[in-house]
């Protein structure tokens, strides 16, 4: 049986807070594991400043690299939230305000409330299509296969739900995790092999430090349910022969 | 009077597992506020999976173009751990055991238990520096200016004092945060304002809902502290005649 084409994604984070350190990015976190239920592989990540040169080229590489880039942050109406502009140079658009944009917002907000400041989050590329926001009015948009979306977390998770139908993605990927109690030096050589057998499963090795127990979560990812099981049983099989106690697995 | 040359840095995230969102990064935000405070600024990252040639391609293009680049993960001893030997590749290098290494793995471990994992550990580009790891034994490395550091948040942290003579910084970057109890979109145009004035110092603007209330965190960042007090005060200035309430500043 042949497989399905993958599809990778890859997601820009912009914005200089990120950068600093000041904020944490888990953004990047959300989107991948609800990506990854939908067949789609997050290839890569950036992070990137609040640089228009920056943004237009790191978007102009990826978008041909991958089937689709999200971006996220930047969307906002100060003058440090650049994505809609930069995105706009980047696909040799007009930048502008967008008429179902500044209808949803005017409806939005209370009359005369619609200040230039909100009117800011209107302007888009021209031709955007919009990504509807159930939390806070401002939509984000996407052009062919760039999708912006804001940085404030619960904002961007509520609108993942608008953006699924645009979306074609492959075969979902499945994981197992097995948690062996030891350390990752005892079993990387049987590891390995297992690894040598199984080349269509993506086996991740992590150790970890829990409640005081120390031990290696094994994570198989693969497409294929029966793929997986396999290389499952090679690990417990190698794993019962060097005594090593199976904490968990899921 | 002239600004000390401006040292920029990128990092670059290696691993499956921070793609998949199974492990949230927190190893960008720790650098980055720790070169920070050396005055290095942090200008991108990236996060890639465990695949050779991407690491190798993205190693290559980030040391031309900053002055620092640092990796997180992918240096320990199994079969998914191949940061050192794509750093050797990248640089034209030999891959093998590292004598130095290989002396204090020896030397770490008892009698009989450095086996062939750990060992792997001790494998390097010929010719790699070490950083020293007082957590866990298996030191990272640097060639020219790539830095190779572990993924696990506790011993990274660990090592980093072992790098800091290792590097030149800048002038260390000064911030500022100045709360307001308002929204971005009634302060955007006078923010602005600030900004055009101020063009030295970088003005970012970031909503915020705590403890059940909104604001907005105004952060200035710049090398010179008289900067960041001439634009705090143009803040408060516009601030006050808004009447806005300053949550607090510090």
């Amino acid at each position: 049986m042949k497989n399905k084409k993958e599809i990778f994604a890859s997601i820009i984070v912009i914005g200089n807070e990120i950068l600093s350190g000041r904020t944490q990015d888990t953004n990047t976190s959300t989107l991948s594991i609800w990506l990854n239920s939908l067949g789609i592989k997050v290839q890569e990540v950036r992070t990137v400043p609040d640089l228009e040169n920056i943004i237009i080229e790191t978007v102009n590489e990826l978008r041909q690299r991958y089937n689709y880039v999200f971006t996220t942050g930047g969307i906002g109406p100060t003058h440090d939230d650049i994505t809609a502009s930069s995105i706009s140079k980047a696909f040799n658009l007009k930048y502008g305000p967008h008429k179902e944009a500044m209808a949803i917002l005017e409806k939005y907000y209370k009359p005369g409330e619609f200040n230039e400041g909100r009117q800011k989050m209107a302007w888009m590329p021209s031709n955007a299509n919009l990504i509807l926001n159930p939390t806070s009015g401002a939509p984000g948009f996407n052009v062919e296969n760039v999708f912006c979306l804001p940085g404030v977390p619960s904002i961007l998770k509520s609108m993942l739900g608008g953006i699924k139908n645009k979306l074609v993605g492959g075969e979902p990927i499945i994981s197992q995790t097995i948690n062996l109690k030891t350390v990752e030096s005892e079993i990387s050589k049987s590891l390995s092999n297992v690894q040598d057998n199984n080349k269509d499963v993506d086996i991740g090795s992590y150790p970890f430090f829990r409640a005081g127990r120390l031990g290696v979560a094994i994570v198989l990812r693969s497409a294929k349910k029966s793929k997986i099981d396999k290389c499952s049983l090679e690990i417990i099989k190698f794993a019962k022969e060097k005594n090593i106690e199976i904490v968990e697995k899921d």
